[in-house]
This record gives structure tokens, C-alpha cells and sequence, in this order.
């Protein structure tokens, strides 16, 4: 039982609704179970003020599963912790941004309702879809980038350095200008407060190593600045040995977003 | 007995250690007490990766007064905490920073020594001016913002305001823009996690009022627009009834900084 996307059907309803969005952002998942089906889909407007606790923005995630408040809060809280909560344009917060959750109960239930469990990942899929396109939609966007930490002490302290190097100037004035510079992602992480094991340091970006056992890795030049000029740049660090893991979202700072917020005026 | 400024009998020296630096930064002070006199002076190298606990920048304090290595130890953290970790440019800390503070011991000194409270003065004013230097040598450098915070809770809540303030990028930008934008500036202090008294709450900018008493300022916009256009533009926020005062400087956010630290390469 696995939830299928379901952009098709979404589409006409998200435009419905969005109609002054430059760039329409949707997305939708199918769960299946017992011979019934219900549909978890998504829409967003955005994108200014871009920071965990959310910003100018407002979305939207529907249901047509039976759910109590209860159970859909739930399900709301864990995909926009996964998701909203983790990107970043800005740096800012906007003081005006709300996600919100409906559930219709529409869709006939199989007589023990929809697994809970398909239900969360549909909700999360569809949370981080909408977040994604967020990001992508930000003011000067040219290229993304995505934090995975590993070997943390804690989950929390794996967050920390994500936020930290993906929010980094250097870092993404780096990602802007298709530059393999290890040296700014390491400095970041290091100056994030959480232990670094040099030793256990590992740091690939786009599946190209960048340094390892305490040394820049032998790769390619090529190769490196491949990896930093993709559509999206994925930083994957290794920190120790511990079980913390987790990710954060951003993209390269541009001449084009100083140029849109310097010259905005209110 | 008050510190008085050396700049002059400073420069040749500083000359003579930073002929590759294109914006020389040095500074003095002398301290008369008891018909002696001796002398606090300082030169710098500076400036990327501007942000607290310093960054790629070598600074060093000097002074023929007769210091033991802990009294010169405490006049250097004082003066260091209150100018050097009170700067951000990049919000990115370098690896490879550090301010020396040296004492020769060479200024015949009065019986019972220089005062300690005169030589703390001269070691921050030094500091201070360095770090201003610093952060006027920025790369993209158009235009500083100097934000300071009072009625907090306590100093250090008013510093994780001003810090909060004088690093968003949205407050950078709009400085840069010359945009008398009081939203992003209390936008920014709303976010920074202390709490805001919306009652009590006074912004001004250049001495311009913006906000006050819960409402926007009736200011003139041409009066708004020239604090906001001025070379240092300084944001007095008042949040509160409680004794906490602290400061943070910075400066806007440029297409040139973007531009530089873009097309760096490794």
C-alpha cells in the first residue's frame, strides 16, 4: 500500500484558487487500502520571508479521509516539521504565514479506516512538495541546496549544522557561483557549536567526495564543479559516529534577490 | 585625565606592517596620569568572514604601559567583547582569526601605575575603532548599520536583538535600497525570541521616529528616507521597560558583495 502521486487531478483545483501566482504550487498523494481510496493534496502561495516558523505564505493540505481534529493535527504537525520548518530563503520570518489542514471526510473508509501510517507519509510527501517549490519560487532563485548531516551527537545538534551551512553567505554566495569551496561548508559547520570529529569527517556534494579522513579528497576538479552547478546542490556531511541525522533547504544567494529586496520599496 | 586620540604617531608604524592591506585601519590613544603618559595603539587586517568571534583578520593592541600579562589579558577581553564580537559582514566566522594584544613596558610609569580604569578605556576605544574600520572595509561595502537595543530584559537578550536586527538580510537589503523599511526591522527583533513590549515599543532611525506606541511615526517620508540614506545607519529600538542595552554593527547587503564572493574561486 503505497501513496501514488496525484498531481493530475490537483491541478485544475490549485489553479482554481491561485490564479495570481506567477508560479503555481501544488502537489497530491493517493493512499489505497482495503479496496478505498482517499487523496491528500496540497497548495501553497508564497514565496517572501522564507524561514522555519514559516512565512509569507499560506498553504493549504486537504483530505478526504475520515480524520478527527485530532488525528489531522497530527498529521499536520509532523509534515510541516519535516518540510516548512525546514527551508530557508531569507533568513526571515514572516510574521503573516499559516499552513493549513481540512479534512472533508468524503472518501467512503475501509471498516477499519485508512492506516495511519500511509496517511502521515502522504501528508509529509505532499508538505515537502509544496516546500520545495517554495525555495524554488524564492526571490532571485537560481539553484538550490540541500543539507543532509549525518554522525551527529543528536538529531538536533545534525539540524544545527544543516541550518548553519545551508543559511551560510559564503556557503551559498558558493552554491550562486558554481564553486566547490569545501572550505566555506567545513567553517560553517565548525562554527555551528556542535562537536566535529575531524577524524570521521566526511563531506560529498552531489555524490562527489570533497574531503574525507581529515583531508581534501582526490577528486576531479571536473567533477567537483559539476556537482556545485547542478539544479539542485546536495552537501552531504559527515560529522562523528553518533545516531543524529537530519536536513535543511535553501538555495544560492544572488545579485538578483539583493537587487529585488534592496529595490523594493515599502 | 582623559584618553586622547594618537592616530598620528600611529600611522607610520602601521604602514610599515600592512603595506599589502588596500585600506590601511590603525588607531591610538594616550593616557596621561601623574605627569606620565603612555600610549594604547592598534592596526588591523581585515576584512571577509566578518562575525562574532572574529574572523580572517589579524589584529594586534599595543601599549608601552607596564602590564602584568593578566591585566593586559583583561583590558584585551573587554575591549575585544565590546567591538571586535559586536561586528558581522558575512554572519560567517572564520577559522583563522585573532586579536594579540602586546605590552612593552617602556613608558617610564607614575608611582602607584596608570589607572587601570584609563588604560580599559584607551584598549576598547582602540578596539572599537578597528573594528569600525573592519567592517567599513567589508567586501561590497556601500553603507553601515549600527543598531542599538534598550529595555530589554537584560544585555543579553537587547545584544540577541540588535545581533538579530543588524544580521537579517531583509534589514541588509533595504539599507542598502536607502528604504525607510520599519516592517523588517521590527519583523526581525519579533523573531529574535525576546520578548517585545508592543506598548512600550520606540523605533527611530538617524534620530527619525518610525514607530512609537504602537503605531507607525507621522515622520515626514523625505526625513525617513535620508536616515536611511545617511553613511552609518543607526537604529535606536527601545522594546521595554527593562535595564538591558547592548549594540551590534554591521552593513548592508550589495549586489558587489554577492558579485565578489560568487565568482571567488577556490
Amino acid at each position: 500500500m503505497a501513496a501514488r502521486a496525484v498531481h493530475g487531478s490537483v491541478e485544475p483545483f490549485a489553479r482554481a484558487i491561485m490564479t495570481t501566482d506567477t508560479f503555481p504550487k501544488w502537489s497530491g498523494r493517493t493512499v489505497e487500502h482495503a479496496g478505498r481510496a482517499c487523496t491528500v493534496v496540497g497548495c501553497a502561495k508564497g514565496a517572501g520571508m522564507i524561514h522555519p516558523n514559516m512565512a509569507t505564505m499560506i498553504a493549504v493540505i486537504m483530505t478526504d479521509a475520515p480524520l478527527a481534529p485530532a488525528e489531522l493535527d497530527g498529521h499536520l504537525r509532523a509534515a510541516v516539521d519535516r518540510s516548512f520548518h525546514r527551508i530557508s530563503i531569507d533568513g526571515d520570518t514572516s510574521t503573516n504565514d499559516a499552513v493549513f489542514a481540512l479534512a472533508s471526510g468524503a472518501a467512503p473508509a475501509p471498516a477499519r479506516g485508512f492506516p495511519a501510517d500511509a496517511l502521515r507519509t502522504a501528508f509529509a510527501a505532499v508538505a515537502r512538495d509544496l516546500a520545495l517549490m517554495i525555495v524554488r519560487d524564492g526571490e532571485g532563485y537560481e539553484r538550490g541546496i540541500h543539507v543532509r548531516v549525518s554522525g551527529a551527537p543528536s538529531d538536533a545538534d545534525a539540524l544545527v549544522v544543516a541550518k548553519t551551512i545551508a543559511s551560510s553567505l559564503l556557503v551559498r554566495c558558493a552554491v550562486t557561483g558554481g564553486d566547490p569551496n569545501w572550505g566555506r561548508i567545513l567553517a560553517a559547520a565548525g562554527r555551528s557549536g556542535v562537536r566535529i570529529d575531524v577524524d570521521d569527517l566526511q563531506l560529498s556534494v552531489g555524490g562527489v567526495a570533497l574531503f574525507e579522513r581529515g583531508a581534501p579528497a582526490d577528486t576531479p576538479l571536473a567533477a567537483r564543479e559539476a556537482a556545485f552547478r547542478a539544479p539542485m546542490v546536495t552537501v552531504d556531511l559527515r560529522i562523528g559516529q553518533g545516531p543524529g541525522t537530519d536536513e535543511f533547504i535553501s538555495c544560492g544567494l544572488t545579485k538578483a534577490y539583493v537587487e529585488l529586496n534592496a529595490d523594493y520599496t515599502t
